[in-house]
């Protein structure tokens, strides 16, 4: 169970590189930092147009001056404040990691680095060697391994639930980029750019998240690989938009990776299969609260979040935030009403009555129907389940 | 889309009566509640031991002398500063919901109610017309009504996207109580317990919600019902751990709806169908990205949250947090994960490193055989789709 | 494992009532019939209109001479005959059941009926008696009955597996009757009369269905029930196209049923659900290989036909026609296959050239291409996994 | 719609090699055949063991001399005969298809092979040619390209409802042979010897089926292809249990094919994914009557067998024997009843009341019980749906 207590002697100073306005990706990263209160968030490079930067951190809750124009400014002014930031996450374009993650651990900063880590192999070892220098945490954002069945299968396998891994099947094959929809979306268009990508599109992009997953749940390592890649929309090319891997993982187990971005149609199809001897696992992320778990000779098991049958003696596998049976995204529903109450509080001390008018929540009417019905069923039931008047 | 950037020109100072340490209702709201930064959270009263609520209020972040021994102290004191509390939520046992909210209101606080929001429905009629007396938002809180995709099956309703209502089957219908685990649930217990419950268990506990949701989306009023009510554990009577209602809405549309706590091996079962002349909709909680819009006559279309095809106009709908194809329990990987670095980094501080060794996070390691992986499948592709090794 | 050489010392002499030209239930009945070999078609009054019905039966391989004109002769005539017909199928409107069944078993024929048996209680009785006096057999046509998992759901509650029963929760509730088609569709305008077809349209059509299926899987008798029904197409009154029925069950179990036929969008959702006190079973006939089985406090687990862990001991659990994992619905494709190939031979009989060019069979193209790709698979992963062309 | 009625001017006089006692595939061709009664079946060589197969022959209605001890005697004579047989399939061992056929061939005879059709291309070559200069059909039984569905997704893929087709995602992968099953199972031991199977074992019995399919519904012709194999269980190589195959197609296409025994749990996993410019389809042979339908930018669609929105124009769609909903299982359960039937007439004409106490099939009882329910809801109903006592 979540630990809502759990509190360290002081949050983190945290701040950020990139994901200013319109970044999904920069929200994610706030939402979930501060979700916790483990974190505050005191200071950012936000964007590339330091005015826009300054003017979305403040929206933001920080202050003007704490708003700079680029990572080197952030890093060194922060690094003279007694207060200043002691954590920093990078959500830029890949081409630029590792010049901030260096510049970030150079300055005594604790990084969360967006993946890939680097474009080139030997960049991300020289990271590694300075943070281990530096003594400082350098993580990189593999966002789908939170979820408490990955962690499950994790533990799963390590266990011998499903015996000698044999095969992994890994996919994230989204359709939407099917079309050059690069045209219009500059959010999109950097993915294809080379000098900013890296030499991949959509293996780096997708395909890293299943095949990392797949690491951290067999620890199995990769002996030699076979890709194939094309891309169907050609002004992508030298990059892909769709690639077919096939792996030797060391001790003799094999597998596939699928990353595409035309598979028309297709939400996301991030799946990872893992095939032992005695038993299977597969994990989709787009029912991320499931885990199926196929006994050769047996019926499929469906494996849910937050049930007593799961190993939670992990950490990782009993964080719950919420029982079993609701959706991880509950609390998104419920953020979503509190949104709601305070504009209908802030239009309340406004007096704005035309907002309200307009203004759906659920309200005390809604209370006071569900209160007639409890009280018109017991009446009904207890006289013989006979049918009563609602009103 | 969501605008992270919006705010109030003050977040309002808000706080909670009940939700104490271990009530997982309690950590929900106040997780909701401050997602936005549009709630601070700064007095309660959350436990009926004022010292075991004045202990975990300080470990989640309010000062002590905000840590009141009861409700009416709350209201009293925080009436008397000038940065007292604006709003408070109420996460009592169902009997208490009447006077706290009365005193509330009258203490001028907007007030946000778990539900059921009273016993009886004179009380909370009197609520409602108290609230309107002092002009205050008076909400409670259907906690599953925030679902982008149950907006988008009100706006097909309201659009006559399935034609006129017929038929609403509705239904929660979970497992968890099959057997008399209130013996050793004190959360569990109150809840069969008619004098803190009211007079029925699982109708109000779990009924209301589908009946609400089918109420905000199609807009029927009730007309008369029929309840059949038991309890299969025998130590619950008078109340009942299933139910079964019959339903004639007016204008003619007729309804079922299923409320039990022993549908063994059930998670949760929360759905709701709307059968309309020409179409029908229906949502499953457990699942609630999805949404199935059958046509009679055509095939049956998964409609999915974030899409463009969506009734996106409305703000409800379009509240995405996060793109399409990412399930919303994303932010809970997420932020499962930052706690993971924020306790890395604490380890890091303090040198911490037998914590280290056996701390899980996605770190450095993952990002350089991720980009190993993507820099071997270029060669491999580039030289024909050989195989080449890893290492 | 269903045993094809099993053969009784002679077919039995079989003959139909009803189910002429465009009846897809005659058809069932025919193809059923004929499948293992123990019935032969040699007789029947397929049609009200005499003439069609010759022509329609001597299509189906009967003698002119034994394609009666009504029930009455067939029966008069067969009687006089020594290989006259031994057991008739009744397949007619639902008023004219008892009738035909009656003088069935008067001229000492075993009967297979159609659902309902009657419209009268006291009819089915008196056939019951009727039958027993005859020593002859009286079916009842519940085609769902005969699925392997709905006999295993059978088993398991006999068995004790999931406990004693409390809920049963049943539906079938399509969607194809959600205008008034009937005005177009004479095999649907008898089923809206009441006069042909009793005093229910949809209970009586689809709702007996589950509602015998879940007598038959769980032994429970009804004590008690109410229903309250309606005609959402005005026309159809008195009769109805739309049910709830809430059942007391002898010993205390309860239970709902659905029946519609307004259901917009639906296929079937014929659905039974048996709530016992430690497991619930779900069985859905639009995917009849599969069976839920939900343990309380235990992962979901679905089980599929034709494996070991079923209770196989049960004939009716084991009369695999093929091996699990094959969808029942093989048969059907195979026969469609084979159904081609029939056609393709008599082109090539009668040197139809033209007939061939346009008929799609898997001809011996399809045959070399897949050795070819078996062969040039072989080739490529012993020479170490290397491309090869495919010609 | 299926047409019952439609016959040659005579049956196919028709005979089989092969598909002895206790095999399945043997069945399947049988029940097949006969189905639609297209087909006689008159003469065999059922069985290497020639008493054996004389025994079985005339258990499934062979007259004894018509049981041949071998196919060069089965063709030989059958050829003496005026009502010798005109086609004849087969059903043995992979290493015998090309002689068996061949002799068949050159006998006069049209010829349904099991696939694959030879283990040799240019043995499948001379085939092809020999069956051209006798102008005789020869089939080979891909057994899953019958279903209506699959005909929907190359009518689909034909009329440019997906666009230019990209990638094809292939796989037939179950878990049956996770383990050494062979040592205690005949018929799996065969099929892992090189010498009677060829010179693969899963890709020759699995992989053919989609990869076969997958041509079928696009029209694509490989170019070149890669494949890595393994045995996971060591006795089996040379032959694989496992196997990865990679594909471009002509004119740009790109695809895998993913074969394997040892998918623990799976049942058969064949499923085919059409990926197009606009559009996918996807099949899966385990729920055959559905097929997605996945437009980008749209709602994924169900498609469903039997429906008027499918491209009914096609014979290989609208080919139903039964109505949409239904699914096609739906004549095993037919036919299982069917066969309780006549052992039921067989033990009443024998008068064995044991067998009849001790046997299950849908009789007058849940006829009755049915006709009660009916009444019992009219009567509740048109009370004002009021309770009402069952009996």
């Amino acid at each position: 169970m979540f630990n809502e207590e759990f509190q360290l002697d002081a949050p983190i100073r945290w701040g950020m590189v990139g994901g200013g306005r319109g970044s999904e990706i920069g929200y994610s990263h706030r939402a979930a930092a501060q979700r916790d209160r483990l974190f505050t968030f005191v200071a950012a490079a936000l964007d590339l147009d330091a005015e826009r930067g300054r003017d979305f951190g403040t929206k933001l809750g920080l202050a003007p001056e704490r708003c700079y124009p680029d990572y080197k400014t952030l890093f060194t002014e922060e690094a003279k404040r007694e207060d200043g930031i002691q954590a920093v996450s990078i959500a830029t374009p890949n081409s630029t990691h590792y010049e901030i993650a260096k510049a970030a651990l150079e300055a005594g900063l604790h990084v969360i680095c967006e993946k890939p880590a680097t474009i080139h192999v030997e960049d991300a070892l020289e990271l590694k060697a300075l943070a281990e220098k530096q003594n400082k945490m350098l993580a990189v954002m593999y966002g789908y391994t939170g979820f408490q069945m990955v962690h499950q299968a994790r533990e799963m396998v390590r266990r011998g639930d499903i015996g000698a891994v044999r095969v992994i099947q890994m996919s994230f094959a989204h359709g939407f980029h099917n079309t050059e929809i690069e045209k219009n979306s500059p959010g999109a268009k950097w993915r294809m750019n080379p000098e900013v990508s890296g030499p991949s599109f959509i293996i780096g992009d997708c395909g890293t998240h299943p095949f990392y997953m797949a690491g951290m749940i067999t620890g199995l390592k990769v002996k030699s690989l076979m890709c194939s890649r094309q891309s169907f929309i050609e002004s992508r090319a030298p990059l892909e938009d769709n690639a077919h891997v096939v792996f030797q993982f060391e001790g003799g187990a094999v597998g596939t990776l699928w990353a595409s971005a035309i598979n028309s149609g297709s939400m996301h199809q991030q799946k990872v299969r893992i095939v032992g001897e005695k038993a299977s696992l597969e994990w989709w992320d787009e029912y991320p609260n499931q885990l199926r778990y196929e006994v050769q000779g047996e019926p499929v098991r469906i494996l849910e979040r937050g049930m007593g049958y799961l190993h939670n003696d992990d950490p990782g596998v009993s964080a719950n935030r919420q029982g079993g049976g609701h959706a991880e995204g509950f609390f998104e529903s419920w953020a979503n009403l509190y949104h709601r109450y305070a504009l209908a509080i802030d239009a309340y001390n406004r007096n704005d009555k035309a907002f309200l008018e307009s203004h759906w929540y659920p309200d005390i009417d809604g209370g006071i129907d569900g209160v007639k019905m409890v009280n018109a069923c017991v009446k009904s039931a207890d006289n013989g389940a006979v049918w009563v008047d609602y009103d």
